[in-house]
């Protein structure tokens, strides 16, 4: 018998780190070792995993010796500087970030979607979508593999935890709510909000209690920000379909976590309103939740802390047969991150 | 000198109303007499207008005698019930209600972009909008009449005052927000918010602090909304173009009051996006605000009380030249009710 490999989690104390330790605690336990790692700051502490407690360890170089295969749920810089120094020590990196997820050497891989991508890896590395490309993907592709995908307009409306320093943009969220509950009729005048919340914008371009923000990421080309961008991009990639037509929008709202998506789907062939049911039904990592009348819809609030894609509001669009509105909902720290990275890890070492 | 028109504000103590008042205090005063009505609840009370205190008269024939505009800012049913009363007495309604929209013997009309139907009232009535539709039409109609809409796919996000009964809507949220705010973890487990907002959800299908409910209105046709049926039919019948396809998703967040909308649009001839651009900045009663890497973007907690369409965020769309994103913010209360009401109002007014 093979000893079983060692797990190195990198970026254990993020908000993905922390859901991460919460899977490997819950899921079929297919590891040997598991090392924790973050950046000094957390280095020393403890943080709990399959009921026991262990010592996170700084990242350097030795942090890999003896790793099988390493969970990277850090910032993009730290992601793009150490996960070759991981792969030169023998592991196979699984990448959460944006770092690679553009390079044509590192497949971008979701499980249910596109599971052979991951057996090709030139450089040792595998990369995981952003939370807004796999909160739709998992549904959509299930779609696309019988009607063939044409076009897409999707509205994002993103959670405070999936704004890249997940951690960081809770807390600002929280710190707003503080300063907005009970504050009389804010909400009613021109920048009322803003002016109470001052300075707590977080990592946000402005305040998100009681707000929408029509703006996460940098800017991108042509008027798109980076987080729109990737949406585009990220599909293609997945589906293979790198002439897609993408119009996405990445809107930041007043939830935790649970990033929500509005999609219209156009497809090559004539898509019955049965047969989408159906798919989505049964489709693995989907679950069709779809009686608005009786209150049966998705919902961030109601799906957080679940690891499926919900999906709801299905419907057909414009009276146009080969066209569908949906409203999907998945947990951004979950299948938008740690749990994506999981089960590329755990169908790698699988079959190792 | 012929006398200044006296004016009934039908519905003055709502949402609408309270912001309708406000409106008639800083408008240039062309009317006589402003009589206020409500239902028998809050008859006898005193509500301020052009900084005196009138006394609210409760809603029966009697208080139509000599008014010759009627603006109605009630429910439906009472809308549908009392609206021709009124006509019957003489006056000429506005009604900011659903009961009138469709009926093809009532105008319905937004002044930026079909004033001229407002000439013509067989029933005496003239229908506004919803709040949804006149968060983008002015803006939308004003690309329209130069690039000829082909197709629009839009994702609104409705504050919680837009929720047909916007008073309750408000106490609602607000309730919400002092239950959840300083609430630990809340809004990270499965479901925890809806067990801490228990009852108190309001007039929406579910909790709306820290959420995102993809259901307003009731359930119309083939799975939509009743709230995305309007958007679509009100938007063709401002436009005048019966066989526009639309797609449109409305969902709940947490906002007081602002509604933002999320628009792809596609037009019948190329957009050069310059010309787009400079057309948003100068339509009347449209904000051009657009240079996201500065922060500047609309967004419902900045514009709300504030009377335009605020207009961020445009862009080319899936490399299209007649296809545009864009996003756009307006009060509900104000251009998405009472003002675009007013507007009608002294139009006619100013015609008679
Ligand atoms: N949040 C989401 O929904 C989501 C979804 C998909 C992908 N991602 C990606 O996942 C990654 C992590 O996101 P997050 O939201 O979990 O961020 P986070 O809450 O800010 O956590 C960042 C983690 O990285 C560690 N770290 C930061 N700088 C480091 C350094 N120089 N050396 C070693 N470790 C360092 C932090 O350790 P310390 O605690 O010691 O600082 C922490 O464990 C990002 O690349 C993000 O884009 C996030
Ligand atoms: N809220 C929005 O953003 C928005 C936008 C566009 C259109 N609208 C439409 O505008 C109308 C008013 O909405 P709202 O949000 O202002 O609602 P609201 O806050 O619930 O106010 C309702 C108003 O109608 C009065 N009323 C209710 N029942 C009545 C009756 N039987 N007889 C006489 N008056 C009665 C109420 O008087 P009491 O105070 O005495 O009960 C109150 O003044 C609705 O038709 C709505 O669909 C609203």
């Amino acid at each position: 018998m093979t000893p079983k490999p060692t797990l190195a989690v990198v970026g254990a104390t993020g908000a993905v780190g922390s859901a991460m330790l919460q899977m490997l605690t819950h899921h079929a336990d297919v590891w040997g070792e598991i090392r924790l790692v973050s950046s000094p700051r957390s280095a020393g502490r403890k943080a709990p995993v399959r009921g026991v407690e262990c010592e996170i360890l700084a990242l350097d170089e030795d942090a890999f010796e003896g790793v099988d295969l390493a969970l990277f749920l850090v910032p993009e810089p730290v992601a793009a500087r150490w996960a070759p120094v991981a792969v030169a020590k023998g592991a196979v990196v699984v990448d959460t970030s944006a770092a690679f997820r553009a390079d044509p050497d590192v497949p971008l891989v979701v499980p249910e979607t596109n599971p052979h991508a991951a057996r090709v890896r030139p450089r040792g590395i595998v990369a995981s979508p952003g939370c807004t490309t796999l909160a739709l993907i998992v549904a959509v592709g299930a779609l696309h593999a019988e009607f063939g995908l044409a076009e897409l307009v999707v509205t994002a409306q993103q959670a405070a935890s999936g704004a890249g320093a997940g951690q960081a943009g809770v807390e600002a969220l929280r710190a707003q709510l503080g300063l907005v509950a009970g504050g009389g009729d804010l909400g009613t005048h021109p920048g009322d909000v803003r002016r109470a919340i001052g300075e707590n914008t977080g990592p946000f371009p402005g305040p998100l209690a009681l707000n929408v923000l029509p703006w996460s990421g940098t800017p991108g080309a042509d008027g798109a920000s980076s987080e729109e961008e990737r949406v585009r991009d990220e599909t293609r990639r997945v589906l293979g379909l790198p002439g897609l037509r993408v119009a996405a929008t990445c809107v930041r709202v007043p939830v935790i976590t649970g990033h929500s998506v509005s999609v219209h789907a156009r497809f090559e062939h004539p898509v019955p309103l049965g047969r989408a049911h159906e798919i989505l039904a049964t489709s693995p990592g989907v679950v069709l939740y779809d009686d608005p009348a009786a209150g049966d819809f998705p919902t961030p609030a109601d799906v957080v802390g679940t690891d499926p894609t919900w999906v709801g509001r299905v419907r057909r669009s414009m009276d146009d047969d080969r066209a569908l509105d949906l409203f999907v909902c998945a947990d951004n720290l979950r299948k938008g991150a740690a749990l994506n990275a999981l089960q590329i890890a755990e169908s790698i070492v699988t079959a190792l």
